[in-house]
């Protein structure tokens, strides 16, 4: 006999969404009417950015990726960890929603080991190796609603800046004693054939159409990495998988559905 | 037959303490040391301060005690809620010690409403209504040792500051499920009789004692709130309350110990 598992919502928001306070706001509703045990997991934006220049840090790139340097790293603890996080956790509580803000440091929850150092140092950047499913379930079960930024802790107690979409699917993927449903909200409506014309979203991407649209650079930049964790995730197991703006919480709503 | 309650252990950390790496480090030897449950808050220091000034942000006072505007309370969010609190989670997790970092909006653990304003509107400053003692039970529960920045929420979700030294002895005295622990560890051995001498603490300080020593003059400012919240704590029935510097965890120590 099949065991039947109760459904896990794990919902990730990215930078933009966040810095929108009208599009934040709709967002917290839609998720706080959202049924069942969630997960948030929340990006940053550009405030870090903002903040780190006001303070006098230089922000490094190479080849448009950011290096995370120990203050760097300092700035993503204050504003992801502390500012975004805390903020969100208060919005949340005030219409009721028992929240938890949550880094990977808090109960060993999300493990990395810091990037390996090949052509450059991308510094405080850590990879997902570990995430405690038995400290999140213990939460779940006490009703709470874990909001996660997205730094995670090496095993030696160093803070890593992480890859938010990453901290996602791997939390979705580890939470095996629920059912697993995973949604990335953005500010578009859902994967774009067309980036010009919010009309033309794709309603359902397989991995054979997903191939297709890369090899033809319909789909590309960012959202490449988002879309590769999406097929990881639904092999390892995650039920379904949603990208869109925060309608997509209420059913019925055009999105993308990724499927096999 | 009376119920045999476990001990909790509620350890407070000022802001002097937390500055000096050096201390700081021997700190959380001492604390991860400590056996039973245990729970930490810690007070912030200057580098909010020192934050909000590089970013431009003016700090007002009013007969030398902080206001805390909008800004203020955002950079509070940041550096307390944020960096500190991450990065000594940080340190007891690579110690093994399976902390986790939260403020008073997290499970609505610290409820607070804003001071009412009398001569003077503090901003963004609350006193505590509530402690949410079933949330904080069930993370013990879980074998996790919290650990609080001082910022409250109203029920409305709105982020407070709140006085370390009130949030230690409000969760102390709330945990009514365990006999509880007050420790206040600063940078000094215990109250002094002499200010210049660390030689002349205080071992043992009663309710007497304080009122005829206050009345001298010789305990003063700061120390006068601290040791009112000791005296509220014990009537409140916290068993044990002492005042020291980190050693003070290590029992034998020199240290003053407040007694009814």
């Amino acid at each position: 006999m099949q065991e039947i598992k109760s459904t896990l919502k794990v919902v990730k928001i990215g930078g933009k969404l966040i810095e929108n306070e009208q599009m934040l706001s709709e967002f917290i509703t839609d998720f706080v009417n959202l049924k069942g045990p969630k997960i948030l997991i929340h990006g940053g934006g550009n405030l870090a950015t903002e903040i780190a220049s006001k303070l006098g840090y230089e922000t490094k790139m190479f080849e448009g990726r950011r290096i995370t340097d120990e203050n760097s790293m300092k700035v993503i603890t204050m504003v992801y960890g502390g500012l975004l996080n805390k903020q969100i956790v208060a919005k949340l509580q005030e219409k009721k929603c028992n929240a938890i803000g949550l880094c990977g440091a808090d109960g060993m929850s999300i493990v990395s080991e810091k990037r390996p150092v090949k052509e450059i140092d991308f510094g405080f950047v850590g990879d997902i190796v570990e995430i405690n499913e038995g400290f999140i379930s213990g939460l779940l079960k006490q009703g709470l609603v874990p909001v996660f930024s997205a730094i995670s802790c090496s095993k030696s107690g160093e803070l890593f800046n992480t890859n938010a979409d990453s901290v996602a699917s791997e939390i979705a993927t580890a939470m095996r004693n629920y059912d697993t449903e995973l949604f990335y909200c953005f500010e578009k409506k859902g994967v774009l054939e067309n980036i010009n014309s919010e009309d033309s979203v794709i309603r359902e991407l397989d991995h054979k159409k997903y191939q297709d649209l890369k090899e033809k650079g319909i789909i590309r930049d960012g959202m490449l990495p988002k879309l590769h964790n999406c097929f990881e995730a639904l092999k390892k197991g995650v039920k379904n998988i949603y990208l869109g703006d925060s309608s997509l919480l209420k059913s019925g709503d055009v999105s993308t559905k990724i499927t096999v």
